[in-house]
């Protein structure tokens, strides 16, 4: 069998001549959604068994700092206990604004109305939460500090949508270590349990009866191809195709401007491509993450971005996703940070960006000079935001006051353009079409009895670049695992 | 069988009992693509019928103005005779920017290759286009005349990228009424062949055998379902899916915003979901043609558009589906066409545009009040845009001279904002991915034998709303349907 060319096309059940397995529920893929899918399932009472490509767990949640957004219902133990209260209503409008154009309600509502339960289970799980805030303008907490904002929910238009509540949850753990230690506690939960594990497993194609019902998978191990009788079904949480070049130039070409795709070598979207191969639909397909971290340090929220024409194109308050989506999205070939020398601080040990000086200046007109910028409209750019931020305003774009201050001389400006060097981080949001019960449905909404999807192979809560928040995605994975895992163990 | 799922799911040969007809190539939709994939596939010597779910030929193409965009070669006998050469390269070029991230080569290269032919082919079907050219910056020519321009051939930055050639070719008829005439042309030719057409016949799925290839497609015509055999293969030429609102809400919800659906009442998607049903990747789905026509009267050319932060986003002399795509893209809620009032023209009787005036002002700092936009900010964008004008530059958004000239008291806004009564229509550019021969792929690029498909059902040419021309969508989908119906007929 071709492996490039194998979800092409299911295996119908008429083509086996022998099952090699038989599970309840087959799980592919062993990371964050495919562990809880498989936890919940078997704590349902069914027989359940994960094949992994690699041969360890852990999936792109374990290279991610593992922060997930949660929230509502009055707040998570944490978020109380911080003398916070975040109602439901709230985190719903805010996601479902973050969501953009493509914002799925029934998912969003699901989502919201499990947060607090989701937040106990993770905790039942094994993990650590500290009843602490970590109150930087930060991509993520460095410190073993819970709450923090993660998305734009302090900036406009979503400040005026929702009452702005911190729903990154951190695990309690110094630095970047959130991934690894929320896997090693799934991984744990797994092999505590009487789940069958199997690494090395390449998934190769779906396996369909008569009524086009998933009634198994194919998979290699060892050189041999297995059938694997999955009685409940088959749950796809093989992650998003952020690693197939091939079906980003397909789907998504505009995220190729980005610069580094983040995910595990098995997001080839595989599992998106044996859904669609029994009909499923796979949606929002041209949407991704991308971000251009320009913070820490957080200073540098002082200052403006531009593009080509000198003009300013987003409140720079934003989380650094929706900056990033937006500076992908100006016309012309440059985009530049310009800000006050002053406001540089620890840029040098601090930034994740990688930017270099593109220019500085004694006056506005030396800088403009100096990046080519056409005469006098950066001048008039810093002078109308300068006139007003002396003010605490930003009428044309609405950057809050906290972040607002005339940007003075000595001047400077760091090249953000997409492809000279800046870090643009970013991965795939598309995938198939499932209910909030992880059920995969066709192009017309039809439930495919007997696969399910979760994480990025589904296309879950988060949409759309334009409007992230840090947390969603591995949120989104945990939580779509465990709908998915105890629907089908639902199943006659 | 329940109409609204039915093409979740292909009917197996296995269930089908008795084939009611039996034909060697099966058209779905008796459009511009699907009577061109007819005429190819009989004069290939291949029996042909064609299934139109109306009650007669036409399809979209029937109520567009049936421009066709040809050229390359050296030029089309109505380029050439108008003085005009048209380089294949220089096409090709323009064509590839503008179909923007997802613009397909190989299917560009074959189009710009076959283009000349093409409209020989067209000319020898029965199309009469005059040697002339229409020379005003026009939505379609009113007059007989055959060539305009009718994308962005002459803007920036196209004008960089490509020799510009007007493309756009506009059939020997006055008034808009192109689409009525191509329709007849063709439909006459698929009468005058021994083509078995079947009106009010409204296809249901797709028909497959063990090795998933398709093999005849289910149809009910008098309430009657029956089982069309199609031993070389099904040719789906069934539109887009502009109405079918639920369609538009899970996979292109952008369009949403714009005003009015352009399409027949049968551009319903239930071509391309059928192609999905069998493991047909969809592509390109969320994009789509809009546009704002705010010329003729063309003088308004002259003007700027500003959005809520009074800052120009476009160079106004793009064709009119790109400044309409660029204005539903704007962060804030608000799009302005700022103009003298001098420039407003015959726009009380030439304009399609439906747009209120918005403000006046004997000044800049009046109309701004009366706009509500942000203190001094229209102030200072058309004072920059003045000062360049005056020199015949403009250095922000690169418009080009022809187009340029001071804005003059007193001046004059129209509100463009959509939602507010401006006339933004549109129609989908997502579809079947297909090869240039018109063979359906899977999402691993595997072609489905005896599937093809051309016109809007297929993700053709035209992909981005962000740089479309008038002309690709007839033009392709008459094209794709040619070489669809050649394909079809060569199978053995």
């Amino acid at each position: 069998m071709n492996e490039k060319t194998t979800p092409s096309k299911p295996r119908h059940v008429r083509d086996v001549s022998e099952w090699h397995k038989t599970t309840d529920v087959a799980v592919i893929g062993f990371g964050g959604a495919g562990s809880c899918a498989a936890i919940e399932a078997a704590d349902a009472g069914s027989r359940v068994m994960i094949f992994e490509a690699a041969s360890a767990s852990g999936g792109s949640t374990a290279l991610s700092s593992a922060e997930v957004y949660m929230g509502g219902n009055g707040g998570t133990r944490v978020q109380r206990e911080c003398g916070l209260e975040d109602k439901s209503e709230d985190m719903y409008n805010y996601l479902m604004q973050a969501g953009g154009d493509f914002a799925d309600s029934a998912k969003v509502k699901n989502y919201v109305d499990g947060s607090v339960d989701h937040f106990d289970w993770l905790v039942s799980m094994g993990a650590k939460y500290k009843n602490s805030i970590y109150n930087e303008r930060a991509i993520m907490a460095m410190t073993d500090d819970c709450l923090l904002y993660t998305g734009s929910e302090k900036a406009w238009p979503y400040r005026d949508i929702a009452k702005p509540c911190p729903r990154g949850h951190n695990l309690e753990v110094e630095g970047d270590n959130g991934g690894p230690m929320l896997m090693g506690i799934l991984t744990e939960q797994v092999e505590s349990r009487d789940i069958n594990v199997h690494y090395d497993s390449r998934a190769l194609t779906l396996i369909v009866d008569d009524s086009n019902s998933v009634v198994g998978i194919v998979v290699r191990i060892d050189q041999q191809e297995l059938n694997i009788k999955a009685e409940k079904g088959v749950i796809l949480c093989a992650g998003g195709f952020v690693m197939n070049e091939e079906m980003l130039k397909k789907y998504a070409p505009s995220l190729l401007k980005a610069s580094i795709p983040i995910g595990n070598p098995n997001d080839t979207g595989f599992g998106i491509k044996m859904g669609m191969s029994v009909g499923g639909a796979a949606i929002n397909m041209h949407d991704g993450f991308v971000t251009l971290p320009y913070y820490p340090p957080s200073s540098l929220t002082y200052g403006i971005l531009v593009n080509a024409s000198g003009q300013r194109f987003i409140n720079e308050d934003c989380y650094h996703g929706r900056v990033g989506y937006h500076c992908l999205q100006q016309p012309g070939d440059r985009i530049y940070l310009v800000f006050s020398a002053e406001d540089f601080g620890e840029y040098e040990t601090q930034s994740y960006l990688n930017a270099d000086i593109a220019g500085t200046g004694e006056t506005l007109c030396e800088l403009e000079e100096e990046l080519g910028l056409p005469n006098g409209v950066l001048q008039n750019t810093v002078e109308t935001y300068n006139i007003n931020a002396a003010k605490g305003e930003d009428p044309l774009l609405h950057k809050s006051d906290e972040w607002l201050k005339p940007i003075k001389a000595p001047f400077a400006a760091l090249d953000c353009t997409p492809g000279r060097g800046a870090f643009y981080p970013y991965f795939t949001l598309g995938g198939l079409d499932t209910l909030p019960s992880g059920e995969v449905v066709t192009s017309n909404g039809d439930v495919i009895p007997g696969l399910y999807a979760a994480g990025r192979t589904a296309c879950g809560i988060p949409r759309t670049g334009a409007c992230y928040s840090s947390g969603l995605s591995v949120g989104d994975a945990t939580f779509t695992g465990r709908m998915a895992g105890k629907q089908a163990a639902k199943r006659k």
